[in-house]
């Protein structure tokens, strides 16, 4: 039997301790497995003396992780530290300067310097393995790095934020509002006290940043991706979507476009029969087209244990082979993801509009999207009021609502056309535009 | 760069074919990604002269497999010839034997020369990679061999069985037999004109002999598994089954039952919540329900292009590494999975009684349930005749359905209970009955 791969873990959280406890309940079949023994050597926390529920006799301590980083008795540096610098960033470049493999769960640190880490990392035949980055449980960066070598890439989208899909299956299902179903996330432990990193979308990107590096080969980079959260959404988007046969889901979208790569964060409407669109709570989902298999792998995004599987598999696999390049292209190879063109995106678009009830109203808005040469492919005018329970009576004040189903248009013409309608005065709030993903 | 890898394939239909032209087509983003190039050098098939619409020149031809398994100048066998014993069996074991690693889509072979092939393979250090035998492009291998090597696994199921999915589906959707959609099935080519493999479960229990090995460290053997196939389900239980919740699937499932593994497969009621009960036509799914994750992985069970790039990412790990143990264990220390024991089989079950109308029929069933201390979550009594259309209109001569739920219950006291309702005469034909898989 090979020597034992000897670990060395900073940052003791939950996802921490959960590597320590997993290593240790699953050491025999782990060796049976790899043909060798994977052992937690030593570790770094802020507080030594907090009780963590995991055994860590014999492991030696160290207060510093860039201490620990450079240890030359570690074979693995586990980072758990989190964020996109500082300590964390620290301490990975410092372990791959003393040669050691890296496996992280630091989506932050990867989307923000994941280039340059990946560059150091290859130049000293290092590893840097991030399953637990992206999508915590589900072995999606596994499989775009090695399962699917013989698909060209079209697309990859997923569910990538529990915390979104949480809040947009319970306003749903319960007819509650954004503002309540946030307050019970909280109140739950699935969204921060701080919502912004979720639900505006930014969490979302950093996973989508790395995902596009992994399945087109460009630069991970989260100023490349075009981002919208879900404040946005109401009862009546979530309503009428559900009539026209979609669900709205917050999507991370990675597409392929010409030589390009369209890179974009948004409340999605998709078609209700997708595996995507019946993932529900706080589990994500990551759909990957291909152009000879098209996958959707569903699982937990986050919580200790499925991010300390994620982390204990990549340990596995740099227990038994030598690690592949970091985002499975050499790192010199990576192009820039380039600049986000939202403008320039194709494909169908729901619009809401608060129309003013007065005649000429529905001609105005026909004949603004016809300039634009935009195709409705249908106009559902809804009934005012519809309270199905929960917060739903509170949009029985709203104006007559008219939601139009376009055709495969440009984002520019349907910002041209919603411009040209608000000037004429007949609608009474701002639009909601909804991109739809089609196959 | 490391040399080429070396690959002969022996079998040029669908998949051969779609593999050549796949490595082809790849050929700079596979070494550029995996550092080496991976180049097909030599095939072999029946017929040399047939059109398979992919590039040959250059490419050494064999007219026997044998002798491409044992040429010296190739890495990898490639067997796509299939067939569970013959030339497939002798070319793979020649492959071996020589030295090459072997890269399969046969399920056949494997699960019934699985541990022999393992250890031949692993005592010449060489691998036999089979991603393409098991869901075609869905890569349930790497994440049962490698991703999931943190968890201990309870339970694998899956939709293994494109043909069988797809004839479910119809049947529910459209309101047609059994028998006309296995027309249709075979009209597509979705089905074999000797169907038994496919529809009487055969072919899904050879996969999950193979799922079960990679998961629980047991010996791969078909006749370890308790196999029935869809032929009796009617629509009268499509129905049933949508009014309670569910949806009935074919199903693999291997489930820890103590030290033992429970391995079946048979027609079962998945909650419709379920990702795998949404699952529709010929597409696959597999369910793994770890302790520390559970997962869905959905997409393509079958096809040329699916399964060429199953086989094409196993290529592209026999070029980065040394394969690890063929069956994510070694084969020497794979237990005996053991005999079906399916009348200790613990769950919910659904039964369908055809009851005669007469008094005293609803309280001899109720209390030969009784006696065996089955406990019914719910009685449905079905109305006669509830054509919805298609061959639904059959069913209105039938007797009156009662439809039972039990609570979780044996196998064994489940069918003494029907023996002794059939002893009493009060129902006019065989009794449905049907496993229920729940959390």
């Amino acid at each position: 039997m090979a020597p034992p791969l000897r670990i060395g873990i900073a940052g003791l959280g939950t996802v921490g301790a959960g590597v320590v406890r997993m290593l240790a309940r699953r050491k025999d079949d782990i060796a049976t497995r790899t043909g060798r023994k994977v052992e937690v050597v030593a570790v770094s926390a802020r507080d030594r003396n907090r009780n963590r529920d995991c055994d860590l006799s014999g492991v030696r301590w160290f207060d510093d992780a860039l201490a620990l980083a450079r240890d030359p008795d570690i074979d693995v540096f586990v980072e758990l530290i989190g964020g996109s610098d500082g300590i964390a960033k620290a301490a990975v470049e410092a372990a791959i300067e003393a040669g050691h493999d890296v496996a992280t769960a630091n989506k932050a640190l990867l989307a923000h310097h994941g280039v340059a880490l990946a560059r150091a990392a290859e130049a000293k035949g290092v590893g840097i393995a991030f399953e637990a980055a992206v999508a915590g449980g589900i072995p999606i960066v596994k499989t775009l790095r090695e399962a699917l070598l013989g698909n060209r890439v079209e697309r990859v989208s997923g569910i990538l934020n529990g915390t979104c899909n949480y809040i947009l299956t319970r306003m749903k299902d319960e007819g509650l509002s954004f503002e309540s179903c946030l307050d019970q996330a909280q109140q739950l432990g699935y969204a921060e006290a701080d919502p912004t990193f979720d639900v505006d979308g930014f969490d979302t990107a950093h996973k989508l940043a790395l995902l596009a590096s992994l399945a087109f080969g460009v630069q991970p980079d989260p100023e490349a991706i075009h981002v919208e959260g879900i404040r946005s959404i109401t009862l009546a988007d979530l309503d009428a979507a559900d009539e026209l046969g979609y669900r709205i889901k917050l999507l991370g979208v990675a597409a392929r476009s010409g030589e390009a790569v369209e890179l974009r964060v948004h409340p999605t409407m998709v078609p209700k029969h997708w595996p995507i669109a019946q993932v529900s709570g706080v589990t994500n989902a990551v759909a990957v087209d291909g152009d000879a298999v098209a996958l959707t792998l569903v699982g937990p995004g986050a919580g200790g244990d499925a991010t300390a599987s994620a982390v204990v598999g990549d340990l596995c696999d740099l227990a038994t082979a030598r690690p592949r390049a970091v985002f499975g292209w050499p790192a010199v190879n990576l192009r820039p993801a380039g600049k986000p063109a939202i403008q320039r995106h194709e494909g169908g678009y729901y619009i809401r509009l608060a129309a003013v009830d007065r005649p000429g109203t529905a001609a105005a808005i026909a004949r603004h999207m016809a300039e634009q040469n935009i195709s409705l492919e249908s106009i559902m005018q809804h009934r005012r009021g519809r309270p199905h329970g929960g917060d739903r009576a509170d949009s029985a004040e709203d104006p007559a609502p008219v939601v139009l189903i376009t055709y495969a248009t440009t984002e520019d013409a349907v910002r041209r056309a919603i411009a040209a309608i608000e000037i004429d005065g007949v609608i009474a709030s701002p639009p909601q535009v909804i991109r739809i993903e089609k196959d």
